[in-house]
């Protein structure tokens, strides 16, 4: 079933490695397997369509041993969210020097601890903010997050976080009164974001502020343009290339030749290809006889490591093996794809159009593809007292 | 600040119980605090309302050993979601005869893994599962859950579990060809279902069909009436004796003076109004000079806990302790609430008119009130390092 490689090349996660491991271990579904040297891969190819830009990878999106150690050994710097995530880093051997503590909503303890464990570069996007950080890393570097529009992002970010550019000015000149160094400007432009101009407008924001702040004699150093890169789902994106090229237009258009140091923070789009989640068919149904459509429940949902599917937002390409044979050959209907508990939000896709073999029944496996980032940590504890999403990392 | 019993009044979940241990303990948040007595009371209000209904507690809504052996010690039953609940229910004592195995969609080893143990009654909506269940548990009784409208309730459950009425009956038919018990329908209404009147046509269904099949010769004996009974939330509801006599009179409306043995499986109605969640005040902030509404960030969100605000479909009262005073005299304007995540879904209530005391300033904590059912174990193992939501019982 595993040796189709004609059928495996279509989905670029589903690599030579990951197909060994599943034949060979058969581990216990439902379970991520995540191929490091993905990762590997796509932090050179950023590296080198992006030289200029310091990468810092988004924990959050899997902080899994293997992966930071994976990073870690390429020289990757870390954007941490919480003060386990700085002491992870820390506990695998990464220099403070290489963390941003990224969220712009920390407790004052826990900037304490980030500080006295030798973080200081902090994210900021509100007076209230700042001043806690001014109190608790006196001297640190700080940098403000402004609201820009997400546009074109499969997971856009709202105005969650970010200030509107007129406050970002005000809190920047602040920053130094308050004794901390104004670093620069971060942004995010939504993540999954697949439009490469999707950066133009935010970097001409950024550049206005740096001019703007220069009129008042505070020198920014620092444009952190985010994440945002996006993974490979059902749908296809233009390659790195592309993005790199626009966001380095951006940045010349705007900048012209006196270009700031610039931080990128993918997650998503350094593991989110790694890996793939093999998954168990517990049920194929019809809820009447007139239906068309079938329902095809797996033992993984969006409470035990697909949250992304909520809004049918990410839609991940998934793979049926069954025991009657490939996927390819096998004729396809259209189904609903849910999860195993009794929470009916607990559905991946109704309305995006699926279709799997009509041969699939219950026992069958599938692989959900480009499933490395945002899925281990969204697990619940045990809703439906359905564990936690096991990994794998090779 | 806890001392405010006038204010505390108001919500019904913050008991004298809860506020002493608040005062007593001052434990870490965020933290859910559950009342057991109000896990009693409710149980008793629900046994006297509906004194022929067999109570089978939805261990899904809050699996925490002292809730299931507080209602253990009730003489409730309880249904189950998955072999883990099985386990845990048989391992604080509950004998098997007093467990339902309601999930309609489970693998073959985990319907084996429960009729070992000695789990008896199962729920199925497929031909699938009933074959399934016909391998698995020789003999056992099953109950055939049907698709109802869910119009009134705020968590409605959509089409992902129940089957229409003409499969139902040919499928209980179909159980006794396979060597099974067909015990009864069961229907669910919707979560936090408000409209005493939903439970009508679902009783009227539910008795056609027990017709319908004691003309094949085919005699049900039991109608599960599911869950839904709301907690009480921002909005009022109706007391458990208005829900009661809408049920008991459709009953009598649809199935006369014969009628079957009833099954109703509450999970928030017992235990939502019995705990309060305490959380702290992260940050309050603005995204610009121009806004009227404060960004209030909790150090609880979606991911660690209040799942439920997804679509701000449960909405829950929430009250402020400031270091400045009580909640209650406090002027007020409006807020966004979100939680402490770098994701920006994470977003509790943006639409719906949440207001809360001008002075709020990080450091101060609020009390989530309603939130015992439904929210430790929707917590995320660790999404952006945050720690799942602890939990006291007293």
């Amino acid at each position: 079933m595993w040796s189709n490689t004609s059928a495996a090349s279509r989905f670029n996660a589903m690599t030579a490695k990951i197909i060994n491991f599943l034949r060979e271990t058969q581990p216990a579904t439902p379970c991520l397997v995540v191929d490091l040297d993905v990762v590997r891969e796509r932090y050179e190819a950023l590296t080198e369509a992006l030289p200029l830009a310091k990468v810092h990878y988004a924990v959050k999106a899997n902080p899994a041993r293997e992966v930071i150690e994976t990073l870690r050994d390429q020289g990757a710097n870390f954007d941490v969210a919480s003060p386990a995530e700085v002491d992870l880093c820390l506990g695998l051997g990464v220099d403070p020097s290489r963390i941003s503590y990224g969220n712009t909503i920390k407790k004052t303890r826990d900037i304490s601890h980030a500080y006295d464990q030798g973080v200081r570069v902090f994210a900021f996007d509100s007076e209230a903010e700042l001043e806690k950080i001014a109190a608790r890393a006196p001297g640190a570097s700080v940098i403000c997050r402004i609201l820009v529009s997400n546009i074109g992002a499969d997971w856009p970010l709202s105005r969650k976080f970010g200030c509107a550019s007129e406050m970002a000015f005000d809190l920047l000149i602040k920053s130094r009164e308050l004794g901390l160094v104004p670093l620069g400007v971060a942004f995010h432009v939504g993540s999954q974001q697949k439009n490469p101009e999707a950066w133009n407008s935010a970097v001409e924001a950024s550049s206005e502020l740096f001019s703007a702040l220069e009129a008042e004699g505070v020198t920014l150093t620092t444009i952190n343009i985010g994440g945002g890169l996006p993974a490979r789902y059902v749908e296809d994106i233009e390659s790195i290339g592309t993005y790199a090229n626009a966001v380095m237009a951006a940045m010349t258009e705007h900048f012209g030749n006196y270009l700031p140091n610039m931080i990128i923070e993918p997650g998503r789009f350094l593991v989110g290809d790694a890996g793939i989640i093999h998954a168990e068919v517990v049920l194929v149904s019809k809820k009447a006889y007139e239906d068309d459509t079938r329902w095809v429940y797996l033992d993984i949902g969006r409470f035990n490591g697909l949250a992304e599917t909520e809004g049918e937002a990410i839609r991940y390409p998934i793979r049926s093996d069954m025991s009657s044979g490939s996927d390819d050959l096998a004729p396809k209907g259209p189904v609903i794809l849910a999860g195993p508990s009794c929470d009916s939000v607990d559905i991946l896709y109704e309305k995006a159009a699926y279709e799997l073999p009509l041969a699939l029944t219950a026992g069958d496996t599938v692989q959900i593809h480009a499933t490395g980032a945002y899925t281990t940590t969204y697990s619940s504890v045990g809703f439906n007292g359905f564990a936690p999403l096991q990994s794998h990392y090779i």
